[in-house]
C-alpha cells in the first residue's frame, strides 16, 4: 500500500517533466525510453483485408511474436475477416493501409464512399486506379480527403482501433497536396503516419510540412525487385547485421504462395505470391530470431510512436 | 448461285411464318427446334467472379463441355478475371447473376452503383445484406432496378455480352415487386430469365407477371443440404436417370475445395468449399458424360432460349 502511494505521488510529480521532455532535440528512441544507439525495429506487414492467404499468412506471423505490426486495406473484399480478428485482439499493433489502387489486373477493388462522389479516384472500369503514379495525376484532394475518412470511419465502426496510418503503394507521398491532405486527417484523428527522414532527400515537400508533433521515424527498409529470388535470406541478413541506431520500419508483404495469391499476381511476380512467401518464410524463420538477438535489435510498435505524437 | 438464290427466296417466304410459329401452344423443346419428349438440359454453374477458386473451377469444368453455361457475379472482386475469359471466349453461354446478397462474413461486397443511392440494399456495414429474406425486406425496388441495371451496364462495358439473367441466392424471386423489376430489365435488354414452370406452385406471382414472350423454362434442379456428402453422385444419377423431358436447367456451383474457399465459407458448409468440389468432381466425370448418352439427355444453352424471348 506504502509502496504503491509512493509511486503514485511520484507519477504526479514526474508526469508533467516527462511530457514536456517529449521535445523534438531528442531522438524518437529516447522519447521512447531508449538510449539514444538503441536499434528499434517495427516489422511491418502491409495488406491486410486483401486477400484471404495475406490474412492468413500475417496471423500466422503475428504468432510468432516476430512480426509484430501491419495495415489494413479497408475497401478490400477480406477486411471482415481481419476486422474479426482485431476486435478478438485489441492488443495487436494495426493500422490502417489506405488504399486509393488497385493494382491487380484480375483481382479489384473500389472506394469505400459513393463513387459518384470520388469519381477522381476511379479508372475507367470504375475501380481504383491500377498504379499510384495515375492515381496521383487523377486524384481531386478534397475527393481523397473523403475516401480516406470513409476508410477511416469504417473500420472503426467494424470496430478496428487502428494505432497508425499508412499509404497502399505510397500513393499519399506522391505530391505535396496529398501528403498535407494525409497528415491532415492523420492529425485529426491523432494518429502516426509512416513517415521516415530517410525519405527527405527525395520528397522535400515531406519536412517542410512536418510540424514539432508530428512523429516520424528514421528510415523505412523493404525489398526490391532487384533482389533475385534466391538472395532474400541475405539481403534481411545484411540489412539487419549493418542496420543503425534510431527507428527503423521493416516492411513486408505477407501471404501463402497458394491458387489465390497466384490468380491475383499471375501476371506480377514483383510483389507476386511467391515473394509473399519468401517473405513469410524468412520473417518467422529462426534465423531472424537470431538475428534479431545477435544485433541487439529491439522490436517496438506503432502503438508505442503514437503516445508520443499529436497529443 | 441457282440454289442459294432458291434458298433465299425461301427464307424470305418461311420466315414470317416461323416467327409467328413460336407461340405458347407449343413448348419451349418444340420452339427449339426438337422433338416434344425430347429432355434438354443445361448444366448451370453459378457465382462466377464471386472467388477465383470460383472462376478456375469453372472454366476448367467449361473446358470438359460437360458444363455448358454459367453466370456472373459483377459486384464481386475477380470480376474482372472471368470478364478477360468472356472477351476470349465469346461463344461461351454466359449470363449475369444478379447480385443483392453478400453471404460469407469473412468475405464481403457491396453494390456497382454509388452506395447513398441504394441505401436499402446495404447492411449496417455497407455491404449488401446477408441473406436474401434481408435483402427483400429491406430493398427498395426503385434502388433494385439502379443497381441491377447498373450491373448490367458494367458487365457490358468490360465486354461481356450477356445471354441470360438470373438472381444470385434468388432475392428477386423473394416478392413480386422485385420480380416485376426483374422482368421489366430483362425485357429491356432482351434477355431471358431463369424462370421455371415449376416454381409456379409456391410463387403464383410468377406466371401471374409472365407475358406470352416471356420464355421459362420447365424445371430447376438443384442439389440441396439434405443430401449427405456421400450421396452427391447417388442424387445427380437418380435426377438423371428420372430426368422428364422438357427443359431443365440444372444449377450447380463450382470451385476447388481450397484455402480461398475454406476461408470464405468456414463456417457455412452448406454451398462451402467441399461442397463446391463435390459439385465439380460429379460434373466433370465420366460418369456423368455416360449419364448424359444413356438417357438420351442432349445439353442446350440460354444462347439458345434467348433467341425465342422478348423478340
Amino acid at each position: 500500500m506504502k509502496r504503491s502511494l509512493f509511486t503514485a505521488l511520484l507519477l504526479v510529480i514526474l508526469l508533467p517533466f516527462s511530457t514536456v521532455a517529449q521535445d523534438s532535440s531528442r531522438t524518437v528512441a529516447e522519447r521512447l525510453g531508449y538510449p539514444r544507439d538503441a536499434k528499434l525495429v517495427i516489422i511491418h506487414a502491409d495488406d491486410l483485408g486483401m486477400a484471404h492467404s495475406v490474412n492468413a499468412a500475417t496471423i500466422k506471423a503475428f504468432e510468432t511474436g516476430l512480426v509484430n505490426s501491419g495495415s489494413i486495406m479497408v475497401p478490400c473484399p477480406w477486411l471482415s475477416e481481419i476486422a474479426t480478428y482485431a476486435r478478438a485482439n485489441p492488443q495487436a499493433d494495426l493500422g490502417l493501409h489506405l488504399t486509393l489502387t488497385s493494382e491487380w489486373t484480375s483481382f479489384r477493388w473500389g472506394p469505400v464512399s459513393p463513387t459518384d462522389r470520388v469519381t477522381s479516384l476511379l479508372d475507367k472500369d470504375g475501380y481504383f486506379h491500377l498504379t499510384e503514379t495515375e492515381a496521383a495525376a487523377h486524384a481531386d484532394p478534397k475527393e481523397v480527403e473523403l475516401e480516406i475518412i470513409a476508410q477511416i470511419e469504417r473500420a472503426k465502426a467494424l470496430g478496428i482501433q487502428p494505432t497508425h496510418l499508412d499509404s497502399h503503394m505510397g500513393t499519399l507521398y506522391q505530391n505535396k497536396a496529398l501528403f498535407e491532405v494525409f497528415l491532415r486527417v492523420a492529425r485529426n484523428y491523432k494518429l502516426p503516419v509512416r513517415v521516415a527522414k530517410s525519405w527527405f532527400a527525395r520528397a522535400d515537400f515531406l519536412p517542410a510540412i512536418l510540424k514539432a508533433d508530428d512523429v516520424y521515424i528514421d528510415r523505412v527498409l523493404d525489398i526490391n525487385p532487384a533482389v533475385a529470388a534466391g538472395d532474400w535470406s541475405r539481403f534481411y541478413s545484411e540489412a539487419l547485421k549493418n542496420l543503425e541506431p534510431g527507428v527503423t520500419e521493416i516492411v513486408i508483404h505477407l501471404a501463402n504462395d497458394d491458387a489465390e495469391m497466384r490468380g491475383a499476381t499471375f501476371n506480377h511476380p514483383d510483389w507476386g505470391a511467391a515473394w509473399r512467401q519468401r517473405d513469410f518464410d524468412f520473417f518467422t524463420s529462426e534465423t531472424f530470431r537470431k538475428l534479431l538477438q545477435d544485433n541487439q535489435i529491439k522490436l517496438i510498435t506503432w502503438r508505442e510512436i503514437g503516445k508520443l505524437s499529436h497529443r
